[in-house]
């Protein structure tokens, strides 16, 4: 992808950065503070979701709500009720029983630091905890509009959505499934959440259903596209440079992208979809500009 | 406890049996058929939560809520979000990296059944779908009444609730905690969401606070009998007679009531708990005679 790479993606990365640190301010009032017994609980649901990630989920809710005028507490909350569920994916899929990975963001994973059991219970207090905080008066003052994104957010990330890419990922591995397979299980991984932020944002916006369609569209494509450069980038870079184990997913049997495409035409389709992805906003003109560079970022980006 | 176990159960253990059954048509519905290279996680979610267990959750809830005169669908879907969360919890706790268990409810755990990434994700899938079941407008008429349900039930199940609890009772393995400590980890483990039944049969039955106070402190009462009569039986049973291994918190230096109390006294403890329990709710009159036996009931069961 060395095309992309030439391009400046300065006020990008500067806006995500700044979302970023609003949904950190966020997040750290959201989590709990280590106290008791279970205070081990508490520090690793603060080391799992703290100070780690490019927040594009998060930056994806913010957006997308700004394109309608959503007020920004609101939307903050949204996205780190995201990240929430996000992270606490990220800890189950590391545990020894299923991906086995010792290395995230980084940093050894959360039970490497804390063991296997407050990895677990991390995990789940943080799903708990997503829901906890769309279900508060201070994430919209309409209950309806809180029940919606509830409703939203467990569909995205439950037995139809993201825990069922999960669980096919594993029951796929070694099996060498089609590419139609592999689209449909990373839809299901990556792609439901991420579906969830856009609909998040238009549904704290309020925004007209027509919009809603071209921007979950627009998610798709970009969950996609991110994908295919993720299955890149674990083939081609380092460790150090990722921050987490590389070429697993090859040694593993994994149903990647990379596996069914090869590296050329895995390359050619991510920028395909970071391009169509761009092009489905072009309808809301100069204010989507940095969902459409999100896009191309997705593809172009070295981690 | 061989006084109550004198006693006559039938009425109550006979409700219990019928509000199990419609319950359990509920979860039948609720839960995902399975589907899909990831149906293996459909399975293992059916086998957690079908056709086992007292249900003495979702009678609570329907209990409390009939008391107001609750419809019965609403407080059904309430008590099925409930068992989806117990049985979630079950399941965790049941791992070789938490408690170790083989054996529940007289079959192999879900992790033994269907490998402990499915257990894991499983117990993920049901959670999410408690909250899916709770934000659905089938649960209540009135979108509020649905996020408060909402915001009770993360509350009595996350980082300040039934996972503190779980992380609480493996920190304090082997540490001979104090009674007070002890009753503190029950409270949350088991208290929590025992807590969250009598009060969302109230929340959907709109009772007055008053009310909900007295059902508050009934409940407190029952999960620590409940608990302590656990212990008793943990300590007494066989695993043929319990369904489930025995004998094991001792052996780990588990943070029972039983090591705190010894037998004599924590049984007295247990018989006055449910004494006291009963009594709460003698303003309610005859309508609440079922949730005083239960509590009695708690303290005398074999199982």
């Amino acid at each position: 992808m060395s095309a992309p790479l030439q391009e400046d993606f300065s006020e990008l990365t500067a806006a995500m950065a700044a979302t970023a640190a609003g949904v950190e301010d966020c997040l750290e009032a959201l989590l709990p503070q280590p106290q008791g017994p279970e205070a081990r609980l508490h520090e690793a649901m603060r080391y799992a979701v703290l100070g780690g990630g490019k927040r594009m989920r998060p930056f994806l809710v913010l957006e997308t709500g700004r394109l309608f005028g959503a007020p920004e507490s609101w939307l903050l909350r949204a996205a780190a009720a995201v990240e929430c569920v996000h992270c606490y994916s990220l800890v189950h899929d590391d545990l020894p029983c299923m991906d086995d990975d010792a290395l995230r963001r980084g940093k050894p994973t959360v039970h490497v630091a804390y063991g296997e059991a407050a990895a677990v219970l991390a995990g789940d207090a943080l799903l708990t905890l997503a829901f906890e905080i769309l279900a508060d008066e201070e994430s919209h003052r309409d209950s309806l509009v809180r029940v919606r994104l509830i409703a939203a957010l467990a569909e995205a990330a439950g037995a139809r959505g993201m825990v069922a890419g999960q669980m096919a990922d594993l029951a796929l591995e070694g099996a060498g499934p089609a590419f139609a397979e592999i689209e449909r299980l990373q839809a299901l991984k990556t792609g439901a959440l991420i579906g969830f932020c856009v609909r998040a944002g238009a549904l704290i916006g309020q925004a007209e259903e027509e919009a809603l369609d071209a921007l979950l569209a627009y998610g798709a494509d970009l969950g996609l596209a991110f994908q295919i450069a993720d299955d890149l980038l674990d083939d081609g870079a380092s460790p150090e440079e990722l921050g987490k184990a590389t070429a697993k997913d090859a040694a593993r049997g994994k149903a990647t992208f990379l596996a069914a495409l090869g590296a050329d035409r895995a390359r050619t389709q991510a920028l395909n979809l970071a391009a169509r992805a761009a092009a489905r906003l072009d309808f809301l003109g100069e204010k989507a500009k940095l969902l459409q560079r999100l896009a191309h970022y997705a593809v172009a980006r070295r981690r």
